[in-house]
């Protein structure tokens, strides 16, 4: 039996935990106050189009990079499955994450670009909506969907491959606006100075 | 119209590729002769006991990380339902990986270890099957969908969160027995000198 | 082709089978005139905001009331795996229940109330939308997935639990306004005057 | 690293809870040691022939218990809807069931009671399967969208049914053998001298 | 970063595959510039009524025709399971279709044709939508599904039954309006005049 | 009601349609002696390697013939999105048939040819299993799941495409051993005569 002193003790934690100083409120939305999870309630949300942009990348050993590249120009096209997958995925995303929303998405656009020096495919998702929650749980499922593809259809010719750097490049729309991210942003300017990707797509 | 002379060069160059050296034979396995994919035939293959174990973590802020730890302690458990996602993620492999087989998984565990200093959640998911194809796959959707689950419901006070090294750790059953990941064998030594995981789960 | 007059028959049965008398008018709604399912054409229907809870409850013996109540305290959460197994399970009505709508639901809600007397475990399920048709299927569904879910995970220490009493609280919105239950009405005084439920969520 | 005591601690904690007394031993089988909820491994277990049968009925009012029956004589067939609906809920367990193994069932069949006093439809849902673990699960999955598809169906005619009464009537198969319900076995027995149910399958 | 050049040319190629001539515009809307395939973005269309309505027939022996005829006069309905099939089928469409969108279809129709000399049972379903995109493949999958249950279930009497003549007789609503199929349109004509279709549903 | 004695009648026209003569018993397999629906109990059934060849074509106009033609040679692959498409619907036939046993498919492929004179893409899929009962059902859908594919990204070029032909063209395993279909042998005769299919794959 949880009595509501302890609750009130957790709550105080978790703004304590929130620390945002300065009076601005945030937030932990999946959560009500007695801190079971909970589908957010949008309904009072007004629609609005929304985009979200996510990336990715799977680090291969060398094998399995030219095995990729020899697809891209003819047959054997490890990119086109992948890129079918992540697609599919992106429209699954309420299936597969509890608290999600079903989105009714209006688009959705997967590329790939090889990074000869790391020896690494990256995917970015796009994905629209006009709706009152945000596409950026869509754009990073899309991700891991189109990569773990990949990893599944090379795995017979490296054991070590690796998923890494998922992330939310920016989202748009609904009432925070234009969100970059910091991280990427910084990353983009190194590339274009130093080395440069292959783009695929 | 593509003759049989551009299937010759191109398997060639997958032949290249794959450059084994010393006789030994590899196989682009989800690839027929003429390049198409193709859900690999397995028929043929022996029911044995076959495990795999997978791994990635999230990096998130310490906002993120102190509110996780304390839904952990008390209630609001963003945990218990990544955990709950990774599982249900693990039996969906098949309808998201195209080329995956359905695959009756004999038993499934997640378990998550809270890294204080990289303010991360690693996710370890284990994965068993009596069956003619290995569970790696498996492995690393309930892996992954995990972390997407997490991401999700702490998106509202962490926009930079990202998702990272998602890889095998090690496979058995199946032809080639015991497969260890190098990389990560590598990982837990330094942790055992070093800095040390604190352990959820 | 079928004839007017054929139709008009069979739907001389279906009101005659209807019974209503004093000139009120309700329709079968999932059929049509000559008596075939169909999922009911909601086009012209207006997008409102709907809200609709439902409930149901499972009879479990001492041993397993008492390992839900420990799960509660600390760590292994029956009723965490069940609610969101629960919303889960509402979103995929549509999946289920052949001439359900898909509707894209804008909240979901589940909250358990631990029955001592009774040895009983109580389902709430709350589901909103702004759509053309109501969230009642999404709202049962919900408290079925999650009731299911209980007894899936308590199924070794009592072979012979039961879920009743599942039906619905009360839906608004549409063109039906406020609908409670009479029957929940009354079982809701008989509960403020005598036995008191302890809510757990 | 989690150390054996403390996950010792948690163990008593449980069989506290369970509070067996007689130095009867039982599990808790879909959770850890340390409590967290886990797909319980049966890879050990022998794959035989098992067995499970389920039970529900959903009460209506006098105006849907007519429809249902006219349904039966001519077209407008409710129950035809209800019964596909089951079989398709029953293979589907393994999604809805967060805990539940993927189990290729090797048949499922479902039938109905018409109850005319009572005003209630019940329904049974037989499942089978050659595996590792039983199918009690996947025959109240059949029952429950069974039922919730008759509510679906005439829910314009009745704001108060309810689906109640749902149950395993037995399993067979499994190191348990034969489970018979006893609740059910009394229900029957009364059945039998006092009221006589209608069979329509 | 891909340069306007390089897109530029592949552009040229997918046009001159195209050989439109006269000036005539027209794009394959599944394809980016670059050539890979895409969930086309809808996001600025508009929210219009729109319904399509499709049509598909199975070939059977006499056999299975006269089983399936008396299903429809008593028991052992085959049409029903197939109906309940198709709308089903019609509402998973985005789940099977790669590049299809998530629509919520606001209405779905299944109905059948016995075609006596034939020895055929012709399917049509009609799908509606209020959406920013046309429903022909919902119709489309609804009658492919509904066809493939006839064949399943028919099966054991016929091992050359015949799927066939599966197209799209019209679509309302989207900027293109009214599109009827011309060859559709003949077939009719032909039938008025020359054999008649029995119409089941 | 239905009395026995209607059953009884129904019964008879059921053995009158099987009309089967020479002693010979062949049984509507999805169809209890009641004739309701039931998913067959194949329990008793030996586990044997079975197979299934399925074969189906969309006829399309010259512009997406060409278009689809264009594709396999550089960028733009219907085919590929059709070919993955066309192997995870074979995964899910058992979700959407509702009276098809989960299969653990042990191999899927897919493959296509383009024939020039009759303006038309032939899509052929072979399913393997090592199971209890046959896998047509898993071709068939394979089968259309890819020409619905082909459809939905060409028909903005074509609004008349049409998907016919569907059938089985062999199986094999099980009691009834090889089965050939006669009427694809003969068309196969003919072609070997006549017109040549161009393969692609």
């Amino acid at each position: 039996y949880r009595g509501p002193g302890r609750d009130f003790v957790i709550f105080e934690i978790l703004v304590k935990g929130n620390d945002l100083g300065g009076g601005q409120t945030m937030e932990l939305s999946h959560f009500e106050e007695s801190g079971r999870a909970v589908m957010v309630d949008v309904t009072e949300k007004k629609d609005t189009e929304r985009q979200a942009e996510a990336t990715g990348k799977i680090l291969v050993n060398r094998q399995v990079f030219d095995a990729i590249k020899a697809g891209t120009v003819g047959k054997g096209d490890v990119l086109a499955v992948a890129q079918t997958a992540g697609i599919m995925g992106a429209k699954r995303t309420f299936e597969l994450i509890p608290m999600c929303h079903i989105l009714p998405i209006t688009g959705c656009r997967i590329h790939f670009d090889m990074d000869e020096e790391e020896c690494a495919v990256r995917c970015t998702c796009t994905v629209k909506v006009t709706g009152k929650t945000g596409v950026e749980m869509e754009a990073l499922t899309g991700v891991s969907t189109a990569l773990l593809t990949i990893y599944d259809m090379c795995k017979a010719l490296d054991k070590s491959m690796e998923i890494t750097e998922v992330y939310l490049v920016h989202k748009t729309g609904g009432k925070s606006g234009e969100i970059p991210n910091e991280k990427h942003r910084a990353a983009q300017q190194a590339e274009q100075t130093g080395k440069r990707l292959k783009t695929w797509d």
